[in-house]
């Protein structure tokens, strides 16, 4: 099942979605009521729908995500980037940190071009959903409500301006206003085999693949992340996890993001973001 | 005027509060309808009281923060305090993060020990709250509904557990769940003289003062503050900004926190938060 979070104007509303056929049909409540029961398995019973079916054509698709939830980053996650873009050879735990929600763009808005930076970075990833009330830390997986997908867009400049001694400004490289591609739907777990995720992740700017990997390379799995996370500081139904991105970023290549480019993140069997980097006020 | 976040079992309101009476008065609709106008300066014209007076004794004091609304924290912001308690000797700017819901308490309520540290720690910090929709970076202190208590509490063996090369693990240190104070309310700016606020910061722990400082000592003051989040990743009405802890904390003097520790954080002529350290499941 594909569920998106949607606006025809008005109001934010769930729906179901259906891409092959260019529909979506509208459902009941907020991700706390039906959430759980469908992370549990229990399917279409779960939902109540609301509407009759439109064309998705009919909406914009917001970032499938409510306000009270949280954006949780887990970075550091495949070597290959961390070395190749970073010099960040070896590492014992991944970093965790927290991303603004006015940082997040649905899956076909404008990406706009932070004023502060000159180094704009894409970063595509593999993003898990929450859906259980509480994480079973036995069984992390079993938590996890589906996968969506993420591009964690990074100023460079401002990730290397924290201070000496403390360490990257993640806050002002990943939270800037309307840069954050999260969409286009979220795909639930039981689309997928079991286990963590080993998908292809792909990104092309103005139609040059820039990344090309596969969530099989992450040092640590979906379920690792999730754990790692939630000991520190525990998830709630609806919260989302990037999971980190592979090699190819504009940080090792000096390609960095210019107005006007097509930016596009892809994850095998979830769906593509495309957003064009615009100057805005 | 004193604003506080209150509930008694039900959902949480809005309240006028005088302490020196020792009651408050519910007041209608979130911070976004109230704060601007507040924020503005046109007082109680800009409430609508919901039922009569009533002891304070009544309700619990919530963080007085939706939960819509974000946590930052601006820290590196007392060279005293980084250079003794860190070995960090000088910077060039602030760092800002983000601060997980969860982790918040009332002033009142149990600080819940984090099963993964052995190095708890508090910080006492003036918090100002934003009340204006967008920030006047211009004059961004008349973007301030008024200041407010905070404890970030933080967890120092996790904040030196992030990857080399990335740095400080400030998620992991500062977003575990229960364990920073906020409150007990917010006091209004125009209760305060003009300009970024000259106010003493005590932290005392069973009764023994461990902090000790005043926030004219920052090396960025307030307005400068909100310029420096609000430049990187736009504010909103209702979101809450902790502006940096002064020396004395436990990382300087080996004084980790313990169970059953009673906690109080105070800021002249706003509160105290008065938490104690508690073991929980």
């Amino acid at each position: 099942m594909k569920l998106a979070r949607c606006t025809d104007g008005g109001a934010p509303f769930w729906a179901v979605v259906e891409p092959e056929k260019g529909t979506l049909r509208p459902i009941e409540g907020s991700v706390a009521q039906w959430g759980p029961a469908l992370t549990r398995g229990e399917g279409e019973a779960a939902l109540r729908f609301t509407g009759a079916q439109r064309p998705i054509s009919s909406v914009r698709l917001l970032p499938p995500i409510e306000r009270t939830n949280r954006v949780v980053v887990a970075g550091a996650n495949y070597a290959k980037h961390l070395a190749a873009d970073f010099g960040i050879k070896s590492h014992s735990q991944p970093i965790a940190f927290l991303k603004a929600h006015g940082a997040l763009i649905g899956a076909n808005d404008a990406l706009r071009y932070p004023p502060l930076t000159k180094e704009l970075d894409h970063e595509v990833e593999l993003v898990a959903v929450i859906g259980a009330e509480r994480v079973d830390r036995s069984n992390p997986l079993s938590s996890v409500l589906g996968y969506t997908v993420g591009n964690d867009v990074s100023a460079r400049d401002l990730q290397r301006s924290g201070p000496p001694g403390v360490g990257m400004d993640l806050f002002a490289a990943k939270s800037a206003d309307q840069t954050t591609g999260l969409g286009p739907w979220i795909v639930t777990r039981d689309e997928f085999p079991q286990g963590s995720p080993k998908l292809r992740l792909l990104l092309r700017v103005n139609g040059d693949v820039r990344q090309d990997g596969n969530t099989a390379e992450m040092t640590w799995d979906v379920g690792q992340l999730v754990s790692f996370v939630d000991e520190r500081s525990s998830f709630e139904c609806g919260d989302v996890m990037f999971t980190g991105s592979p090699a190819g970023t504009a940080q090792g290549s000096g390609k960095f993001l210019q107005p006007g480019d097509v930016v596009e993140a892809e994850v095998e069997g979830i769906g593509t973001l495309r957003n064009v980097v615009t100057l805005m006020d």
